[in-house]
């Protein structure tokens, strides 16, 4: 059950980093001088939400209080807290169509029913999402990831992220919003945040956030953070001194040396120019290939595009011909709660070399054609 | 809920390292080095299992192979993985009395029966173990802390080990073994592991082990693992990919390089050192203060001794005079799974200086006297 691809065959699947991405030498110095620095804290147990200084470094940019900010090995384990605390009694989720595969794995593992509203390049179906609640659904949480979406790509405007701030306000619904690949641009210009608008309108305990450096800077570190409304911030210390006493203090300590030392902004314009060049890589062949045959979207960042193949075309079967050709992607419908998807898939861009992307989505677009 | 004492308090309360303790100067050179020779690698996303050639030198230490060896960010969070995997459809588990006060949690929270076998100077009740076997009650395992056992210090024989381990193979009872401290040996030689002698004996799929290098060498790396039976091996493989993806590798690479280094057997002769001087300095003022008054055991190693309070003497009440008294232990009631212990407490002797060991157990000693 390893993440990375096997041996010989091209992976459009996992939203994986590729190696050549991490700032290892950056690292390399931030991991000594964090150890010199820090270490007589950071090498011990310690808060079981994590190394303060790095708690308050998050606290600043979000514009919230260190007693807010969650530092966990990863944000999936966030994630996982966060849905057991929420669905302990039950309850049920709002998620949008498609959503994060892992999201509904856990929901369903939590015993959490699951409603789901469709995402499309118009934004989140608030109309939907209106009538859910005027036939009485009382969900526990929306979950929303608003930019360079996993598994589309898609990016709320600032105009829909407005308008779902005001309905959750309206509705007193708590916004669960999982953004870890926001910084990943390729181009255009940052939209506000869900969490920062909900706080810039005094509701603060409709905000949940979560996101992490595993895109960012390297997932080795193991640093996902998650922001808790008030009522939240108790019962997640609690699970996690349960589960694992503290979390590694030390990583935490070097990513703080790393983010301190003014690294991360010149860091993620490397990783911009990066990622643009296999995205492009990526859209040159199905615009040269697929044009007419199928749709996909053009991200401005993050890991991944998403292709609807045409009608007849079941992706899960083209994905076992995708293998004997030496070529992988994610079939799209996982990434649904119900039966749906069958003709959709998720290609990310972010692990093979430009040269393997193109000769990757030669061969699948080869396939594409020759099954139409 | 931090397990950092208050400021002004001696702590002999939690069982955490003394920060002069870490070998500080190693661990940032091998820090730096993990990330230069396997940060292609550690720096990703890898195997929910952890570092490879990190789970090969385990396994080699351990006389296993590195598909049994599970690396977790922290011992704990193996050790709640076992427990919701053997105890998913309900079943009982039989812990000694005392035990880990974390493991009755995690029984509690997974929904298990317990059952307790009192574990004194002279091991484990094998003889009530026999008893309840033969009343048919059938385990899901049995949980075991065979050296400086966690809170009493104690440890069982080799006599004592032998015995546990034909009687777990005669009744095919699975020994789930804890042994996070074996290594912080202060005096004496090591017993056999159980797994070892179960392993000799062809028992493999009797051998349930954790440990960890938090009480060895750092906790902040948050590296414990486990070595899982053939049965549990794919089960927690797949628990820790859908709970954090993979653990922190680079944390693993670091520890491996100070591991190749050879660093490892040179610190532990300085750590026996190091807390011999501590363990001896609370022995001095209880021999000096409470003799025919309170009884306590002497530990070899490990960061814990048991005392047993005279029987007039609750352990509880006795903490909260305590900390008024500027000095705190765990009172050992919440060792037990049921209404017994309160006349115990653990002592730890791990994290203040010597001068504050001497001036909290004096402080200590004078209320025990005073109470009587």
């Amino acid at each position: 059950m390893s993440v990375l691809p096997a041996a010989g065959v091209i992976s459009l699947a996992r939203g994986i980093p590729s190696p050549d991405m991490f700032p290892a030498q950056l690292l390399a110095d931030c991991a000594r001088r964090a150890v010199e620095r820090h270490g007589r804290v950071a090498l011990n147990y310690g808060p079981p939400l994590g190394f303060e200084p790095l708690r308050e470094w998050i606290a600043e940019r979000h514009g919230t209080t260190a007693d807010r900010v969650a530092l966990t090995p990863g944000s999936l384990i966030a994630l996982n807290f966060i849905v057991r605390e929420r669905f302990a009694g039950g309850g049920r989720a709002i998620v949008e169509a498609p959503t994060y595969d892992r999201m509904l794995r856990a929901l369903a593992e939590a015993g959490a029913g699951v409603v789901t509203v469709d995402r499309t390049d118009a934004g989140l179906d608030l109309d939907r999402l209106q009538a859910l609640l005027r036939e009485g659904e009382r969900p526990r949480l929306l979950y929303v990831l608003p930019t360079f979406h996993n598994p589309t790509g898609r990016t709320l405007t600032r105009e829909q992220r407005v308008a779902l701030v005001d309905f959750a306000i309206e509705h007193e619904l708590l916004i669960y919003e999982d953004d870890p690949y926001r910084d990943v641009r390729i181009e255009g210009e940052h939209e506000p945040y869900l969490h920062a608008l909900l706080y810039e309108r005094g509701a603060e305990e409709l905000a949940l956030f979560t996101s992490s450096f595993s895109k960012t800077v390297a997932p080795g570190l193991r640093v996902g953070y998650a922001l808790l409304p008030p009522q939240l911030a108790a019962p997640i210390e609690a699970m996690a001194t349960h589960t694992y006493v503290s979390p590694p203090l030390l990583a935490q300590a070097q990513l703080l040396e790393f983010l301190e030392g003014g690294h991360l902004g010149p860091h993620l314009r490397h990783l911009g120019g990066f990622l643009g060049a296999r995205r492009d890589a990526l859209l040159r062949v199905l615009e040269d290939q697929l044009e007419g045959v199928a749709t996909w979207t053009r991200p401005d960042g993050g890991y991944f595009l998403w292709l609807e193949l045409p009608a007849s075309l079941d992706a899960t079967e083209l994905n076992a011909r995708a293998a004997a050709a030496g070529v992988a992607f994610v079939p799209g419908a996982g990434f649904f709660a119900g039966e749906r998807g069958a003709g959709t898939a998720r290609l990310a861009f972010s692990y093979p070399s430009v040269e393997e992307i193109d000769e990757g989505a030669r061969r699948l677009a080869t396939l594409v054609r020759e099954a139409r």
